[in-house]
């Protein structure tokens, strides 16, 4: 790329690693930001480094963030009693986008997958057995419906049972909107199987 | 996005203002960030803050560059004899790549628009006219083939014609690998005008 010159080359080549930016879009992106105002760049720059450098897991629920505890968990309005377990942040950003779930969170930064050695302890999941023995009446699992959320579910929901807290999955179906024609068969069966009273 | 942490949401506003980047798209890279090594996150933010600080126009070509020639103009093995003018260094990038062309270039920055109230003073257009004045054999117009592009063209000839420079235009027409089925009728009436013999 030497018709670029150096540094054009390297913020195009540094842009170009971040996931879903190939040549092209990097290759925009940098000229995009060569004619933002240059106070615009800094404060960009700044926000990856300050983000970067300051981030920590939240010491309650291990959300990501940049205090010692997250926003959610140091709101004293939210019910501490009804712990959601998620696989990451961004599930909990979901979530919480719904603004009608007003319990904390536990995230467990992974599933556990033994095609991919991820097993019972590369997740955070002694740290939420470690929380349950406070006042905890509810842990809602809502791991994925993959395969590895799936087993995560279960893998949990036997490890709560004997401690007597209620442990709830949430509903699998048919997408809100969704065209059944367009559904797949597992996904059609869950519906069915979990069909309520009208 | 009180969700999130200040520092993270700050970082997921900042991103999702580059063009293309929408909510959720810098949300997942905000994430990926959040997961990169340190010294990977400071180079990216350092090649921004070094490739905006130190950008301008190459004097010559006006290309943008961090140095007062670009490589392309301080090359003396080039022919400076030929000048492509292109509208922007995107698309002299593109030139470049074909690994063919061996003149130099002239990058407008922008086209003539009346709708968008792009004049010929906003753009480049005197900068070429004062290089004309050097020894200079061949002006290839290699703007787009858009409706500003293709007026850009026809102001350029006709400003250079007088002064007895060869004016050439870049060939319209359907493109290598193009199906004609699926070409507009425009490019197929040019292909077809622009036909040579065998």
């Amino acid at each position: 790329m030497d018709y670029y010159s150096r540094q054009i080359s390297k913020l195009i080549q540094e842009l170009s690693t971040l996931p879903g930016i190939g040549a092209k879009s990097a290759q925009r992106l940098a000229f995009h930001i060569l004619n933002m105002p240059q106070e615009q760049v800094e404060e960009l720059s700044t926000a990856l480094i300050d983000a970067r450098r300051n981030i920590r897991y939240c010491k309650e629920c291990f959300t990501l963030t940049d205090e010692e505890l997250c926003p959610i968990c140091k709101d004293s309005t939210r019910n501490h009693k009804v712990i959601m377990v998620v696989e990451n942040t961004r599930d909990l950003a979901a979530y919480e986008k719904t603004q009608k779930y007003d319990g904390v969170y536990h995230v467990l930064h992974g599933a556990i997958s033994p095609m991919l050695g991820i097993g019972p302890n590369e997740i955070k999941l002694k740290e939420l057995m470690h929380r349950l023995a406070g006042e905890v009446e509810e842990v809602i699992i809502a791991t994925n419906s993959s395969l590895e959320g799936e087993t995560t579910a279960m893998y949990i929901s036997k490890l709560i049972k004997p401690t007597g807290i209620k442990v709830t999955r949430i509903a699998s179906g048919v997408p809100v909107g969704g065209d059944l024609e367009y559904i797949d068969e597992v996904t059609l069966l869950r519906a069915l199987e979990g069909r309520t009273e009208l």
